[in-house]
């Protein structure tokens, strides 16, 4: 294998075969393929993209670069959920004790925010003593006893991924679809999974802003899992505004716990019980998703997806308490409102723009060495479709330190339009691929 | 100048401007732009070439990298020829002693063989003692006292060019025609000329392969060359069988030396006139090129452009004695005739596979570190076009180490089409652009 060879014939349009990839990716973990023979085939592929089969061979290798959880030791299917990443997106902390509490087994790597998305580890740890950081075998005594458990990718799951990722975030090749996909099912698939459910979010705060788009990511995702042996649904979801009412990590939590008492906003509770349903049915715990839904409202009504949390909080070395009473929850010491200019309705909400207020005023980061504030975010007083008279409340804006108040309430605002009729309403599930 | 942005503009077919090329390769010079973001560039460079604003200021950030040397002292208009390459190209071995005895002057940064091509370096330095390498100071003198100076290139001479040529060579971006061009360009710039005349190769033995892609690459430096107020002229020439009759390094200095004398073949002796009487008009020596043919032809029937090749040779610590007897010069100790399986006409001799035996035969190297054997090559018995019956010679190759001989034999054989028929005679000089 000639790293010169595999560059050419990739950027001249031909096809690598699957030793070839796996050779390429094993020489880039051992560092016998430079950082600057890998960012010049990341750019080749940007250009020419990889087939099924290169697709395939690359995630394997990634995959293999490090641990494959093995989970067989816990019987039943093992279902995780991955989201493209949006604003405002809690799904995670409610669909994981939502799937265990009607029995699914939920092993779940998740990532940190970066840029104008959070990330579920951050909203995590806004729970007193919350760990997200184990060894391996504790982890999987978690997923075994607990039924989910909640952590962060180590070094030695998919390390090819992780310095991968790091070179493409530094060298413009970050976008590029079958990167994408091969980088989040190689993290997935070395979790131990025999299924997977796909969050692909589209829309103004999402990555992928068109609906073709989406569906490129999801069909190749799903392509990439059925070549690998393991069951992928995906549904594409609307993020055209931010998910529910709160953007920031306690304020996120406290959200997360409400909905598994039945007491969330419309779209955030739809979505995840849109998504759990699927999981319950990926996990052979429903015959089909209407059973599904059913069984997740039981579980909802008689406190068992609260009772699992506060488990799974335990487990994880948090203070159930804090679920409890989420007052006990980090808090912001001062509050203030963004005011509506005009009365009307609110016809759009820019969630990236959200999102990047949102990083300013300390609830999320710029760079990964970034130190996060998790009491600090935003209350979506008003959502798409909702009226608003002049200085009424848009945005509650909970902060610690005033430096970018103004910065922050100034993007805020114009982070809305308000309108003179609401719009028509859009459901949160766009499309279901498998 | 955020190099991640730079390489993200271009690679989605933006243009950069030229404060932020200027930016970029010098960060790229001093270490703050890594070699992996500059490998991504030049593979979106490929894709998306650059505009000739662009070029100008790529080639300009290159040329002022490093020391741009100043020939002002000496008198007359500078002139330096390049080629692009080809299989026993020794025209700048005659070229600069003939343009010199004609009063132009010429300061010449050579380079050494790499692959199938020669260097003339390497050819020169078969002369014993001569010596490439000086300071800038002894450079400089001997421009303004003999006319002529044939050197490497120094580090200081355009080193962003040096840097990024070795990270092309091993990242897959080398056959880029903008990168190309800004890299022959910021050289031969460097240099101090103020007209330079392009020798570019077209055929089975060149890079360029196809006169379109020559025209492109001519058209590309004489367009660099405007823009930084330099006259260039460009001739396209016929590199489809090795030029003259020697392939391997001393051996090419003789017929170098008898080209002098009036004695050498006629493609190469035609060559040699046809671009050195474009120097002379560069030069101002010479009103137009028929003018500087006729004078061209004095100063060999004189004597005068041998002497001027001694005095060059002197003046660069070599053995002028080696010039008059040119036995002196390093001769390999065995010679073998790879003889003809058929009678007929050479219809086809193919340069870059002649070009790779003389590599594998110790005459070029594979890698830069790679020695070779100055006395070893080929003299071509047959050239296109020319009789031959069974067993008598198309090559007698010189050479010192059998170990290779075989295969050298059976490659050069194979290079050689032998059939019924003489093709029609292709005249050398294709093409003039300026």
């Amino acid at each position: 294998m000639r790293p010169y060879e595999l560059i050419k014939r990739k950027r001249d349009g031909g096809s690598l075969d699957a030793d070839d990839i796996r050779l390429f990716i094993e020489g880039y973990t051992e560092g016998d393929v430079t950082d600057y023979q890998m960012s010049a085939m990341c750019m080749a592929v940007f250009f020419r993209g990889l087939d099924p089969v290169e697709l395939t061979a690359w995630t394997r290798a990634m995959l293999e670069s490090g641990d494959v959880l093995d989970l067989s030791d816990t019987p039943g299917v093992k279902v995780d959920k991955h989201s493209t990443g949006g604003v405002g997106d809690k799904v995670s902390l409610s669909l994981a004790p939502l799937a265990a509490a009607c029995g699914v087994v939920v092993p779940m790597v998740s990532g940190r925010g970066l840029g104008h998305t959070g990330g579920t580890l951050d909203k995590l740890e806004s729970i007193p003593g919350f760990e997200v950081d184990m060894p391996v075998a504790e982890y999987r005594r978690l997923v075994k006893e607990v039924g989910a458990c909640l952590i962060g990718q180590t070094s030695r799951l998919a390390p090819a991924d992780k310095k991968l990722y790091a070179l493409r975030d530094v060298t413009a090749t970050v976008d590029c679809l079958p990167l994408i996909a091969s980088s989040i099912m190689s993290k997935k698939l070395a979790e131990g999974i025999d299924a997977l459910l796909l969050d692909v979010k589209v829309g103004s705060g999402a990555f992928m802003k068109s609906i073709e788009e989406a569906r490129a990511l999801a069909g190749t995702m799903i392509g990439i899992g059925k070549e690998m042996g393991k069951r992928v649904v995906a549904l594409i979801t609307n993020m055209d505004e931010p998910l529910g009412r709160t953007v920031g990590n306690a304020l996120e939590v406290v959200e997360a716990v409400e909905m598994l008492r039945g007491r969330a906003p419309a779209d955030y509770t739809e979505l995840t019980l849109a998504l759990t349903a699927e999981m319950l049915v990926l996990g052979e715990k429903a015959p089909n998703v209407e059973a599904a839904r059913a069984e997740l409202e039981k579980v909802i009504a008689s406190g068992a997806a609260e009772a699992k949390l506060k488990e799974l909080v335990v487990a994880q070395g948090g203070d159930a308490a804090a679920i409890e009473d989420l007052s006990r929850l980090p808090r912001a010491q001062h509050t203030v409102a963004v005011l509506a200019e005009r009365s009307g309705f609110v016809t759009r909400i820019d969630s990236e723009a959200i999102g990047l207020a949102a990083m300013a005023l300390g609830a999320g980061r710029e760079r990964t060495t970034d130190a996060i504030d998790p009491a600090v975010g935003f209350f979506l007083d008003r959502k798409v479709g909702e009226a608003v008279k002049a200085s009424e409340p848009l945005v509650t804006v909970h902060y610690n330190d005033d430096t970018c108040l103004e910065e922050v309430k100034r993007r805020v605002l114009a982070a809305y339009s308000v309108g003179d009729a609401a719009p028509l309403a859009r459901p949160i599930v766009v499309e279901r691929l498998e």
